[in-house]
């Protein structure tokens, strides 16, 4: 990316528990972890096995003509579809049965029976599957926030954007890419909430995102059996290179009580944050009464006073 | 200055109420009026006069050995002295009668009676000169906020700041170096409060200030009879290149709601800013319970907020 200072993502080989706990979390950086032992699933589940174990559990996928999926312009669609059914169309570039089109791309992101209640858990809602899959146990178990399927057809991409909660992805079958973005950057990315609007990323239109010349890309390769630390806050955009099976695990790396209750996904912004937000646009709303030059010079004000307290000095 | 950019201050001639009113008010800049009628105070208030003239009204002046005043290391004392004899010290270069040191530096700003409830005034405060000058009368009488008398002995050098209302600074004798800076530029100025860390703005310490150097820098010579425009919340440090008497007024120049009731200086900021400024510190608070890298993290996207919803977007 000429346009952009690029990073590799450390890899990491035969990490264990100690190690990873040691070496690799403390870092709060991306990494590419080697050689865990994740079970049976990387060589058992392929289309053949997956769309006739029997699994005809309905999901919920996003479909779209375009393998770019488009959060700004809702470029896609939800629909149910029995979870066979859906593996044997993703696999496929062309489908005889088709919800829009006939190469339109398919995207599961696994929920929970009531996903506004209930956490995505492959050993609750995939049990038989679960089977298959020796997750990482480099956290303890009251740390365990979610198990989610990710599986995608060749070519899906998914917007930049962050979680809350550390994550390991497990690249079970086919190739990812991943493009990674420090918290630090957020600046340069044009959020909208969690989401960057900056969607397509190797080519992004700089007359409209030039800040986005400043964010540092951080991009790697994932091959089956691989497992990708993302630390919570980093930003990610996949883009699955070939049809693949992953499953990712959340974990609270911090206090419990520090994260949203009601959050069933992963990407509510802890309490504490939220209601930040909230207060500073009280503090905006009294801006408002203020002429525009007298609002820009005591904003600008505000926000030296932000970065001296909220900022990290340490800026390595 | 090579360390920074350095702009001119306009300067207009014969310039009238309504001329201001339609060409200078607007633009939001320091300007510089020549020839504005000002009455005999420019050839009648030599030191003689002033000092003979029987004033011995007490008034509180600012002492220093040193001539640039250091509000961070208070490098200055505060004494009470007749009207007149403070004229004929600050007039001085050496002192029979002194306070600290035979050489010390004075400095008076006018205050009003009673400092805490009474606005300085100098038809009230100084009845006697205030005959001997005529004020310009570019604003209406109800925006009157206050008039000040400004005398320092030669060397004088006054700390940069701001103050929340528009301001005519009228030379009338000596001459006056004032730089200024935008309220664009506070960002540079590492304030507090309304004052800049940065002392020897001539010779500042960049390694301390680095960010300094990006302030632009408004420089302007003020001979007796000029009247320097300083628009509210506009930076400026004076430099008393000769001993000098000078008389500015103060005006709201928005409506009088906005300012803070029981500012008698002219510097409170607007009730508004200083409810936003409380606020952002609860919002601060909120964001103290999370980890360093998560409110980093969120304090980010909240100057983000901010510079979105209340920065101007005209940067001219």
């Amino acid at each position: 990316m000429a346009f952009q200072r690029q990073l590799e993502v450390a890899v990491y080989h035969d990490v264990d528990r100690d190690i990873f706990i040691r070496d690799v979390y403390p870092l709060r950086k991306p990494a590419i972890l080697k050689g865990i032992p994740l079970g049976p699933c990387t060589s058992k589940w392929t289309v053949e096995y997956l769309s006739g174990v029997g699994v005809s559990k309905e999901v919920k996928i996003h479909v779209s003509t375009v393998p770019q999926m488009d959060f700004l312009h809702k470029n896609f669609v939800y629909r149910t579809i029995s979870f066979d059914a859906f593996v044997q169309r993703a696999s496929e570039e062309k489908h005889a049965n088709y919800f829009i089109s006939e190469d339109e791309k398919y995207y599961l992101r696994s929920l929970g029976d009531d996903p506004r209640k209930d956490i995505a858990d492959i050993k609750e809602q995939f049990p038989v599957l679960a089977e298959d899959i020796r997750v990482p146990e480099f956290f303890e178990k009251e740390q365990f926030f979610s198990s989610v399927f990710r599986i995608s057809s060749r070519g899906v991409q998914l917007w930049t954007h962050y979680d809350v909660m550390d994550n390991l992805l497990i690249q079970v079958t086919g190739k990812k890419r991943v493009v990674l973005y420090s918290p630090r950057d957020a600046t340069y990315l044009y959020l909208t909430g969690d989401k960057s609007e900056v969607l397509d990323i190797d080519n992004p239109d700089l007359s409209r995102y030039p800040e986005f010349q400043k964010a540092v890309r951080y991009e790697c390769h994932l091959c089956p059996g691989d497992v990708l630390f993302i630390p919570a806050l980093w930003f990610h955009n996949t883009v699955a290179v070939e049809f693949g099976v992953g499953v990712n695990v959340f974990w609270k790396n911090l206090p419990s009580e520090v994260y949203d209750r009601t959050d069933t996904y992963g990407n509510k912004d802890p309490t504490a944050a939220t209601r930040a937000m909230q207060i500073i646009d009280r503090a905006l709303k009294a801006l408002e009464e203020l002429p525009e030059e007298y609002r820009d010079f005591y904003a600008r004000r505000i926000v030296l006073r932000i970065q001296s307290k909220a900022y990290r000095t340490n800026l390595e």
